[in-house]
């Protein structure tokens, strides 16, 4: 997903907030907006994703203010408020009739925690609980759920594209229910906004349920091509890829591979691109169109066909 | 008030939101954003005023639709809703137990009519009635009420900066109570946003109530030196001088001279730099701080003090 112009304001409005969070001197806030703009009116919008320029302008922010990890204090926050629930999250998926599905919804409320997008988290206990149950409560499309049931039945390895800090607690437990031993979890190459990285996966647990690597890439998503040789190897030989959150989609959903999002859409931009309601919670299957094209079309080159199942 | 940072992706934002209302050319739309982002990258936003960098960019945007007046159908719906709601109102006012002070909350609640700020307007009857419900209900200081009303009585001359169409036919009934022989309104030069002009104050019937002139500006607010100069004597010469809404207060809140405000703070940076919350409705009077400088102190050259009375 491309940039559409309505991100130039809410990647600048998301400058504006890493860049105070990472130091009070307004020199060097007026230095990040004043690059950050010239770079804006420099780009192809219509060959950048958000999380390309989201790397950009985070790598910017990080060398100007000369803090390495400016949300790492968040982060440690998060994962410390989603492990405290996993207790009871675990009873819960345990004593629920269909323990999977309750794990996919749980997974989804994990994807609340993010200070990237559009939207403002609640990282307490309270607020983390109150989405838990808005994402019990929420519409699911039962179709989307039960083709990922099948998909990850079948599957002999899996690819598990993280997101968040304090979320991949959350994954855990979808990752127990798709089977540990199955699945290769990836958390990002770098401190990027409140994006998890190796350091998380350790704190969280996650690094020993199962295999987890990097991205090798400091971007809020995955662009394949900047990623580390045993990513590329592990996400074009799985069986399945499941990947979490907007930046995973923006960057993926062009892939000609197919892939299951898992995300709540936090934007309108992002909503309209899915065809759903800002803050629905998603579950978005991308199916190569190739089958339909002509025998004579060029390659499509990552043109996909994305099916609200 | 110069910009803040957060008025960039702010007025990125209202940029966008322009231009789409002015055409559907998405090359067009993305020129516009890109030259607004490069005249942004350059500008020192220590010496410009919010209005001053909507009026560029409005310019713009009017040069490349060739858009005259993109607001313009706006600007004649917002005048007829709130014409139809004028007789109502009238008998309200002449009803109340303080007409003066009704008619300054009927003047506050016109002041939501407004596609400039962040804030989302509901023009229709329904969404204006509640606004006045709403603004005969909202606390006013009363201090600065009675401030305005001795300054009002005791003044022979009222210079009356008005806002926005729709807004103008609001200000009508303000301006029974000031006396209308006493009062010239202001209204902008020249199309911008959905601002007053000479032809709103004609539709709305301001001509025929009170004296109206222009600024000779297309600028959503008022920078003194570049308004014409029969407005730039009224200004320095009125006994009195009452500017609507933030687009003035933002730009006349640093000029040496006595104002009462009349608003509504619309974004969170009108609010942090008034002393108030978003959404207050607000009487505001600058005063000169010269009085309590020491002798020797520089010329405060535009320095003042912002009571909220």
């Amino acid at each position: 997903m491309f940039m559409y112009l309505d991100c130039v304001p809410c990647l600048l409005r998301q400058t504006l907030s890493a860049v105070r969070m990472a130091g009070d001197d307004p020199s060097v806030q007026h230095e990040v907006v004043r690059q950050v703009l010239h770079i804006l009116a420099e780009t192809d919008f219509t060959r950048r994703t958000p999380p390309d320029m989201a790397q950009w302008t985070h790598r910017l922010i990080r060398e100007l203010t000369g803090q390495g990890d400016p949300y790492r204090h968040i982060k440690q926050c998060s994962n410390e408020v989603a492990l405290s629930m996993l207790p009871a999250l675990e009873r819960r998926i345990g004593q629920s009739g269909d323990p999977f599905a309750a794990a996919v919804r749980v997974a989804l409320a994990g994807n609340i925690i993010d200070f990237g997008a559009n939207h403002e988290t609640d990282v307490s206990l309270k607020g983390i609980e109150t989405v838990v149950e808005q994402a019990f409560a929420a519409p699911l499309n039962s179709l989307a759920l039960e083709s990922l049931r099948a998909a990850a039945s079948s599957a002999e390895s899996i690819l598990y594209i993280c997101d968040n800090a304090g979320e991949i607690a959350f994954d855990r437990l979808l990752i127990e229910q798709l089977g540990p031993h199955k699945v290769t979890a990836a958390v990002r190459g770098g401190p990027i906004i409140n994006d998890a990285t190796l350091e998380d996966a350790v704190a969280v647990g996650l690094a020993g349920l199962t295999t987890v690597i990097s991205t090798g890439d400091d971007l809020p998503g995955v662009i394949v091509s900047q990623c580390n040789e045993p990513f590329q190897n592990i996400f074009h030989g799985a069986d399945l890829v499941i990947a979490k959150g907007q930046g995973n989609f923006e960057t993926l959903s062009d892939i000609p591979r197919n892939i299951f999002f898992l995300l709540k859409a936090k934007c309108t931009v992002a909503a309209e691109r899915i065809g759903c309601e800002q803050g629905d919670y998603i579950i978005l299957e991308s199916t190569r169109m190739d089958d339909e094209r002509p025998q004579d079309a060029p390659d499509p080159d990552g043109t996909v066909n994305h099916q609200l199942l």
